[in-house]
């Protein structure tokens, strides 16, 4: 990897900083962050500019350019990378290392007296434009909106905004459709008494409609806004993918609908001048609900009086419960997925001993085999295939220069997932394909009962996910080891792998309690610098649990693994399980021999099948 | 319980809201909080000012009072009682349940447009009057500040300030000398650049002086606020205490200091003008440093843009951190902690069948035996003495109308504490005096299990206290119970029993790391309306642990108890316990044995002695 050459971009930067055909008053520092208009993770190419301006191309980062200096905030997973990726012209600063300033700092001890500082308001969440906002105004300057985004103004080439057709999910996908997902979330603003629902996120403009896309890579969303009333529906969207006579069909745009279920379809980037519409017709009580990290843009878009801002907005909470069409869908997804692993391991088995399989190869392989299954779209985020010392590197993704080769003498570390129009997958298995040491035995054997200990967990209906972190560390908590990782993240159906508003994680607090419909994943691992990584990922579905009491007949809830792929017992030191978690792998080893065995059979992958048998024979404890 | 008849107060409250003598403008509502101007748990007589204006003498509870209503929010613990203790002029708010408004929300529902609401600032934390005159203003009415508490305008007979004689603390108690304490509080000060801190919790007062008081029941405090600069010490106090020649000496007021040490005594009252005075002389960019919950007045005295907010302060972290003489006063103090309980125990076993020990008899009792302890000082909280039904109530204190006579028929829960000069401690222990259900001891072992999850529980340097709260209810979740409060809270060294920064709580997330030092306390319960209440509690001290790796050499922690009271074997099913744990049982009674027995054995308490020896006995598990 050799940096890229920033000097030219960034003294045009400098230059259009001071232009007023694009700023009102020159800024003296400009903001870049990471994020699209919709505060999504993965974002489209025309959305990286941060990544073009500077060349640091990680999934997080802040770059801060000012007339003399040019700064990137990213994280510990990314320090090594972003060294790499920028040249001279560009300061690391280490975020979550003591002495590194925050952004807001660093400003205040470069910046000349009364500064202004600039930003794309669409760019930028309306909770972070507060925070940096006041901060800047204590110490004199301000930080004013530049409408005009300054980097697409000097990006010559810049990729156009994607705009590729939709998939429409029928009911057998999605359980309930999009007229009675807004009469639920109609019921949702009535009882809080708001008039208007702005949807800035993808997803959730993706799942209110029963829509896909492909806008964005392993997201199947599509670039578009909605604004719901009590009578109206407008989606924000552009292209000719309105003309498509099936998603006319789907949004009975040619229908005589009563009024309140009329779509009027509006292009995506008039999103902003009719929020104001809006905004300005409101009349006293007429509150207009928004997320709070919706963009300072469109959040301004309301007067402050008006808004009714959340961490979580209905669509968030009702996305994240699933119903009985699409928990079905999503076994059906985890079944296939778990088809291709075994298929995958099966030939990995048989190949890495040849030493031809490097981490590339494996990780095309299990695209090749996941590709074969009914109903695939496309991979639900980048593989993650490493050996050995790249295990340790939890966001790795193999590129050719770190492109290692699979053999018999390193720890095997696989976490990927699919998107199946019936669901969306991720699932991580570490596997050696010689003899494991007593010692990778004896992690792989904590994280594996920290596993068991959050699957099998039961808890109070409300339960917040965030007390059952520790759980999944304290096996290895005794032994003086940790991983510096959430737990699991919310899952989406056939939507994004990453979604809230629940996760099991130290790091929030502000998660929704956990409830049945619900999916997580359950992923402790731990990892040595230069030398290995353990993870072990199961996707699992919240669902009651029959307890002997029921104190305050609150119910009890607990997990169900939908994720189906055998776990290798020869990384498993019987001796360090209890009786109890040795049951708990011997009956979900049972459950995958009968489940994916039976769709192996019906496939006729019988030697997948025969791979399934082998690796699912029932522990013996030693005692 | 009868009510009290408020009908003339509330009709003498409404026209001094009204009188120009008290206030500027009319004032349509006004709203008597808890608290005093120190933010304490524990407040004294005269500033029971809730409790006199309503009758309602719970430790929570706020009242508002407009023209027309009375109304009195409180939480679920004090629902029954404030019913019982309030008259029909006012309306019971129950917190927590789904109807009932917030403080602010039902303001803006009765109030005519554009009130006054008032409050005296020195009672009210600031960031309470921040979020409420934020609510209030959005609604077009004012949160005002009124200087002269109008309860004490109407309340004749309110008793004085108490202002008792102060206790000096030397070196083999704190450790560390008050001058000692201000130079490390200065560095912390530096550290952070801020030129000025107010010292407002009476604990911190106390703890930074090396001084005690009386001032308030069960803490052992006086009321005093200090503000330390970087060369001044200005310490408000009332009374001729400050002529006692001992507490001179102590703080060397007559001595020829450094004068960045020279102590300068003023009148308790005489900090609002003071703190005004520093505040309209601060040059720009210094900053003055006070808790974020310190009284609306005090914050106010600074201007906004010097002010620098913390929820916890560097005294209040550095507090909670005990020094080797304070550890060693801990353990002195625990000891004869349970010299008493032995004492209490062995004679409530003779007792109780006899059917003349009341829940008051045995809460004497126990002090009592207390009291015959070295260095005894007071009680360190109301003793919890509660048994069958009243077992259940988590905040019960017998009085004469609920006073239960002790059975061999009904669980008895006794949690109490006391204040020494060397310590303080708290401890509850479950008892049966007759033969319990299998019942009783399957949830009394759930229980066990859960203090020894926390007890045991190993855990990296850096760990915020409520990770751990889930391993104490794991067991009762198991079985679908649960308990409706936190695990545990700090406890100061012969200061309150409940001090921030560091606990054991789902609720908090704001605490403090766990740092070896510290001292919390482990009290996981069950509680079952109309039936018992079943809680172990130890206090336990935070230390490193050792283990078999070092993940980043961060090291790990675990507990030590400093309480060292038999856990009634009667009461545990024993095969309900793992190896683990039973082992965890028969270690810490060997503990019990030993230290206890020498200091009974010492102080010639030979009955008792024999009644810890077979109370002791190890568990032996059936396989």
């Amino acid at each position: 990897m050799s940096p890229k050459i920033t000097t030219e971009l960034l003294k045009q930067l400098r230059q259009v900083m001071k232009n007023p055909r694009y700023v009102q008053e020159p800024v003296q520092a400009y903001i870049v962050p990471s994020g699209d208009a919709h505060q999504s993770e993965y974002i489209a190419p025309c959305d990286c500019r941060r990544a073009f301006i500077s060349g640091f191309d990680g999934s997080a980062g802040t770059a801060i350019v000012t007339e003399q200096h040019a700064a990137m905030w990213t994280d510990g997973r990314y320090f090594l990378q972003a060294a790499h990726q920028m040249d001279s012209n560009w300061t690391l600063m280490k975020m979550g290392l003591k002495d590194t300033p925050t952004q807001e700092d660093w400003l205040v001890s470069v910046l000349p007296e009364g500064s202004k500082v600039g930003v794309d308001p669409f760019i930028i969440p309306a909770d972070q434009w507060k925070r940096m906002s006041k901060a800047l105004r204590s110490a004199g300057h301000d930080l004013v909106p530049v409408k005009e985004n300054l980097i697409d103004t000097i990006w010559t080439d810049c990729p156009q905004r994607p705009c590729k057709p939709l998939i429409m999910l029928d009911l057998s996908y999605t359980g309930v459709s999009w007229r009675d997902k807004i009469i639920a979330l109609r019921s949702k603003m009535a009882e809080r008494k708001v008039m208007w629902f702005v949807v800035t996120a993808l997803d959730e403009v993706a799942w209110l409609f029963n829509l896909r896309g492909s806008d964005v890579e392993y997201n199947p969303v599509f670039f578009a806004y909605a604004v719901i009333g009590m009578n109206t529906i407008r989606l924000f969207i552009d292209g000719d993918r309105m003309m498509d006579p099936a998603v006319r069909e789907h949004l009975q745009l040619d229908s005589t609908l009563e009024p309140e279920f009329k779509i009027q379809v509006m292009p995506y980037g008039s999103i902003l001048s009719e929020l104001q519409a809006v905004g300005a017709g409101l009349s006293p009580k007429e509150k207009v609900w928004l997320s709070d990290k919706a963009s300072y843009a469109l959040t301004e878009a309301i007067p402050k009086a008006y808004r009714y801002l959340t961490p979580y907005t209905p669509i968030c909470i009702a996305k994240a419960v699933k119903n009985a069409a699409e928990t079905e869908g999503m076994r059906r997804a985890h079944i296939k997925d778990a088809v291709a692993l075994c298929e995958l391991f099966n030939w990995l088995e048989k190949e890495v001993p040849k030493g031809t399989v490097t981490e590339i190869v494996a990780a095309d392989k299990a695209e090749e085999f996941r590709s074969q299954q009914k109903d695939f779209v496309e991979l639900s985020f980048a593989t993650i295939s490493s050996t050995g010392p790249n295990g340790a590197i939890i966001h790795y993704k193999p590129v050719p220069e770190t492109n290692r080769t699979l053999s018999v003498n390193e720890i095997y570390l696989l976490d990927s997932g699919a998107q199946y129009k019936d669901g969306t997958t991720d699932v991580t298995r570490t596997m050696h394909f010689g003899t494991p040491s007593a010692y990778e035995k004896e992690c792989f054997t904590y994280v594996l009962k920290g596993h068991i200990a959050v699957s099998a967990a039961i808890f109070p209906n409300g339960t917040k996910g965030h007390l059952l972190d520790s759980f999944a560390r304290s096996a290895l908590w005794d032994c003086g080891l940790d991983y510096l990782h959430g737990t699991g993240h919310g899952v989406g159906s056939f939507l994004n792998v990453h979604e809230g508003p629940c996760g099991i994680s130290y790091k929030t607090f502000a998660d929704e309690p956990l409830e049945a419909g619900m999916i997580v994943s359950d992923e402790p691992g731990y990892y040595e610098d230069g030398s290995f990584g353990i993870r072990i990922e199961n996707v699992v579905l919240v669902i009651p649990a029959e307890t002997k009491y029921n104190f305050k007949n609150r119910g009890s809830l607990t997990f169900e693994p939908l994720t189906l792929v055998p776990i290798q017992t020869k990384m498993i030191d019987v001796n360090l399980l209890t009786e109890k978690e040795c049951n708990w792998v011997n009956e979900y080893h049972q459950r995958c021999r009968e489940v994916v065995g039976a769709e192996l059979e019906r496939q006729g992958r019988h030697e997948a099948l025969r791979w399934l048998l082998r690796e699912t024979e029932p522990l013996a404890r030693v005692q």
